[in-house]
């Protein structure tokens, strides 16, 4: 059972421990919002204060023994990391196919990891089996009162640093981070609201909270990984029912303008979890209005791959990166001439495919697919309409 | 001239005008490797410390008649929103290919944008014509030494902030930033080395400095354009000549790869000639050797088309996106075949190129081109090894 001093006790026990993350303004965004930028704590996530909490608060015996848990994220750094500071043994299981940076980043911070043939699921059963077997103390992500208390310090935190807050934004899991943080807040100042937000694509608190119990997706996908969870604890469904004010969702495409928007103007990384409570109020999914907003920037652990993938489609919508088909007569020198306007228009070739085989295109014709680097939205229509004029424009 | 106690009337003019940006340990890069985030200084460069400081210098005539400069880059961000803040028109010369982000930007901060048709040196030159024509103050980017004195105040904000420095390395374009950081630290703490930056494609301060005068590149050619500046200041020169120890060169991959590692580990977006001075102690052209150094990151503005070849070249080093040349024969099944191999190591493809007219390739066989999504090198090094057992595998 999770109470308010709990959290008081972890603020203590994580002084010195984890960082106090700096809380800004982003005018930007709004004039009324700011962050709390936890992408900046020690693992680049919040984890780590629920896990340091968990782990210290374990008895002579069990700490002896170790603790175990299973994740290829950023709750396994938050528990190797806070192991280590302890003098404890940890274990990690995570699933064969897990990134090799995480399980290299998880070994660093002085983990043991255990690769298990197979998903997610299939870790899991093995970190419960070996639980069991060498006696090891498991440690929840998010389902356990030591670890949500330890993320409800970031509820205090934000509570000094804008006395004046109005509502806290927060991205929703599992549930530890915004149960944590909704009790410290809501002991403290009750007329400041909480809100949640969860991605399109695992909003399964969103929906146990419509059902009135938790309950599990079948599914989840999103790019938002820190938050692709199918079922609500039921220790984090109770918190939220009892001091969360609102559950929202945000789509992929919001994330990752907000992912793009953040490297933009604040010069931050965020994941994709990290991001999604600052596309709730970019995108209006929860109004703002000149109240004192906080957004919890959760955490920045995104892998670059994605973020280069978010990256060109933030382009593309922008107009700064753009697809054309194109359709020019099979003869010497028509390609050149249809480049000539592409040059002009001051667009720069990214890519060119020169087709001679596409059947919907007549006898005489080669359809040419280029992708373009362009200035924006009134460039490519520019552009559009020069190549339309000639005649060279087909699909799009 | 430039005085010590310039230096210090601009930190007093500057404060609650420019941020005191952070100064904070990067262990990843060398537990005494500390870094100085000038990325998050207000319009996202140090620029704006120098641009305020020349502004409110102006006397009452010249302050009615307004301030004009020629940038498309963080000088005329700068310069915009120190104009806006005293109340001051501002004007900035942009050749016409200005991306539209920054024409936007410098507008949105109250500055009045001439577009001028061709390039740089062209709007330089209106930028002149428009001074004497119209009585603006000209606002030089380096070469004045109001400008020099508002760069200085990082000196000596990094002095307060870390009293035990040892050495500061600074990236240098026209040598406005260094100049005035060199003359603090040298003022009140001579024993502190300070080392210049420069790209290898822009090392215009470099070379000046080892023919003993200032020397014109005929070209520059960098991904830092911040810091691609063909001849630096006479003052910055003879400010460099004084008070800086060593000036190195770094190349692109290294800018690069710092950029990605600043990304990557310290979730923090630098544009190139930020990111030149962390790529100087990451590569060990000057070497930390336990001793405290602070590395000056001078901006964020870097255009996310650049960022995003900046992650994929980064990629491609870590053996984390591959392009592979493989030959299949000419009959039914054989790529079907061959991909069984990717599958089965589980490379993800991003693209695939499947040509049956390679003029290099037997009449029996066709070409296929892939890139891939790896794991790491080793990955990539057993894929490799895979096909090639097989027979599929050509060149690289």
């Amino acid at each position: 059972m999770l109470t308010f001093e709990m959290i008081l006790e972890a603020r203590e026990a994580l002084a010195g421990v984890a960082r106090v993350t700096p809380l800004h303004p982003v005018p930007k965004f709004g004039k009324d919002v700011y962050i709390k930028a936890e992408n900046l704590q020690l693992t680049g996530a919040f984890k780590l204060r629920g896990a340091y909490n968990k782990i210290r608060s374990l008895s002579p015996e069990e700490a002896a023994r170790g603790v175990i848990a299973c994740s290829a994220g950023n709750h396994a750094q938050g528990i190797a990391l806070s192991a280590a500071k302890l003098g404890i043994r940890s274990v990690i299981c995570m699933p064969a196919g897990a990134p090799i940076s995480k399980v290299e980043a998880t070994k660093g911070y002085g983990a043991e990891v255990v690769l298990v043939p197979g998903v997610y699921d299939d870790a899991a059963r093995e970190a419960e089996r070996l639980c069991h077997a060498e006696g090891y103390t498991f440690a929840h992500p998010f389902n356990d009162p030591l670890v949500i208390a330890g993320q409800g310090t970031i509820g205090l935190e934000i509570l000094e640093q804008l006395p004046e807050v109005e509502q806290v934004v927060v991205p929703i899991g599992g549930g530890g981070l915004i149960g944590g943080i909704a009790l410290a807040v809501k002991e403290k100042k009750p007329s400041c609201r909480v809100i949640g937000v969860q991605a399109e694509g695992a909003a399964s608190m969103y929906r146990s909270l419509q059902m009135g119990r938790p309950k599990t997706l079948t599914s989840v996908r999103t790019i938002a990984d820190g938050i692709a969870v199918k079922r609500p604890g039921d220790r984090t469904f109770a918190l939220c029912r009892e001091f969360v004010d609102e559950v929202v969702t945000v789509s992929e495409d919001e994330i990752a303008s907000a992912i793009l928007a953040l490297m933009e103007e604040q010069k931050t990384v965020a994941e994709g979890a990290g991001a999604a409570s600052v596309a709730a109020c970019m995108f209006g999914r929860t109004p703002v209005d000149g109240r004192k907003t906080v957004c919890v920037v959760s955490g920045g652990n995104v892998d670059v791959t994605t973020l280069s993938r978010v990256i060109t489609k933030g382009l593309s919508k922008a107009g700064r990166l753009v697809e054309l088909t194109t359709k020019v007569t099979d003869k010497p020198g028509s390609l050149w001439h249809m480049l000539q306007v592409v040059a002009d228009s001051g667009a720069n070739i990214i890519s060119i495919n020169h087709n001679r085989e596409d059947k919907e295109t007549e006898v005489s014709a080669c359809v040419v697919t280029m992708v373009l680097e362009t200035r924006d939205q009134n460039h490519v229509d520019s552009l559009r309409r020069e190549l339309s004029a000639r005649g060279y424009l087909t699909r799009n």
